[in-house]
């Protein structure tokens, strides 16, 4: 069975797309085409979007899924005449939150996700900054301005996780990737050690190590199984023996990786 | 008046977060202290963040907002005992879709933001690892890949918008910078030509551009206003006679350069 979702918004779509695809992934059984269409914000576009959706639950013989965050309420109305099972996400919530909060809502469009609200905009944009000038060791003269430093081998996920951080939360994160030299001192590199408080360690499993390394230098020693499993294990090593908390990003993505370091970090986002 | 915001969650607490930023947006006259609270996934830990809303409760004198999408009925029953007003986020809308859809949730934690539901993770990743290799220009002979090339003079936000499309959509978005030399020749880069329906001009506000300049080389002649007014008149100029689309970055975030661009080259998101 096939359904079509829309991720409807006067703004960016950022919202309704991350509610709607959360809820969706509830639904496993079903196969969802997903369109996030952002800035719906006239009613002319707003019926040429009802024209979208009543095509695709023709072709679907099933009506379309809608999440929306449209504020105006002219333009809302005209696309709930369409013909999609509606979730309404504004709606929903924004009236109890009035009431609780003794406060009208500014119904103002594009909010969230605009510089304006963002006065930690400048901030997420000097953190991604950081993290590209600071990334792979290639600096190590501005740790005490890093909240947070990723270690581990060459290909584990260090960048990502840093880039991902930083572009959502402001957060500093250099990264050091511990190389060979290193492993055969068995000790931290001394670029590191004033900054022990600050490292958390990334592992990986030898086997999806060998494959990304594999895409980069197919058929290398860098790449190759034995290599990888030398360097994770003396890395893991270091990692205990040293007391870096880490974990094996194998199997979780930058998004879970990321709250996971936070959390056991202790350190806080930096939320608008 | 200050209130405090609790975004909880049995997984990553994203999608908590980012509909509790969007609702909170709408009320500009209250300032909220916000705090994440991800992997909420035990009855202890649930009975942890009550006390911690309950002496925020007491500390504000108001309620604590609490935006939850935890999963568990026997968690979320344990949170909901908290003195804060509740939004439940999954229990607000899983019931109305599950009746749509004739199909049952599955109730499961973290699905949203993990690999697993992810089909697409590994090709995000990829797509970092595309913006890396071919930003500022450092090489032009993946352009055949690319999903889109952002143009622009240094520093008008070309890189943190193609990492951010990168991360969030799994886009792979080159970028170039438009230098002196591109300028006084007064046309396109050769290594652009083949590609002049892939690229999307980003510029920026002469007196923004100086003072971004000056952060990174302080009283440089790169840095001085008639050198940055001068490029970026220049490349305006470049864009209209080319007919390259593209927009002012100065009062956009990089959410909102993506969807406008995403829009206007009519590129789908990678969404899974």
């Amino acid at each position: 069975m096939k359904r079509s979702a829309y991720f409807i918004s006067d703004g960016t779509g950022i919202t309704a797309e991350t509610l709607g695809q959360s809820l969706l992934a509830q639904f496993e059984n079903i196969t969802f085409s997903k369109f996030t269409r952002p800035y719906i914000d006239s009613v002319e576009k707003a019926r040429a979007m009802v024209q979208q959706i009543n095509t695709a639950a023709e072709v679907d013989g099933e009506r379309p899924i809608i999440f929306d965050t449209i504020v105006d309420r002219e333009i809302r109305d005209v696309l709930a005449q369409c013909n999609g099972f509606m979730i309404d996400i504004f709606a929903s919530f924004l009236a109890p939150l009035e009431q609780e909060l003794s406060s009208r809502s500014s119904y103002s469009v594009g909010k969230a996700h605009s510089i304006g609200q963002n006065s930690n905009y400048a901030e997420r944009i000097s953190a991604v900054n950081f993290a590209l000038d600071n990334d792979d060791g290639a600096r190590t003269q501005h740790y005490d301005k890093a909240d947070l430093i990723l270690v581990g081998v060459s290909r584990c996920g260090k960048t990502p996780t840093c880039l991902y951080m930083a572009l959502q939360y402001g957060i500093r994160a250099a990264n050091y990737p511990l190389t060979e030299d290193d492993m055969e001192r068995l000790q931290l590199p001394a670029a590191l050690t004033p900054y022990k408080k600050k490292l958390f360690g990334l592992s990986i499993d030898p086997d999806r190590l060998t494959a990304i390394r594999n895409e980069r230098k197919p058929n290398s020693r860098y790449a190759s199984f034995a290599q990888c499993e030398f360097e994770v294990r003396e890395v893991e090593g270091l990692f205990r023996r040293e007391n870096i908390p880490h974990i094996n990003s194998t199997h979780f993505s930058v998004e879970e990786i990321s709250a996971k370091i936070l959390v056991e970090q202790g350190v806080e986002r930096r939320l608008k």
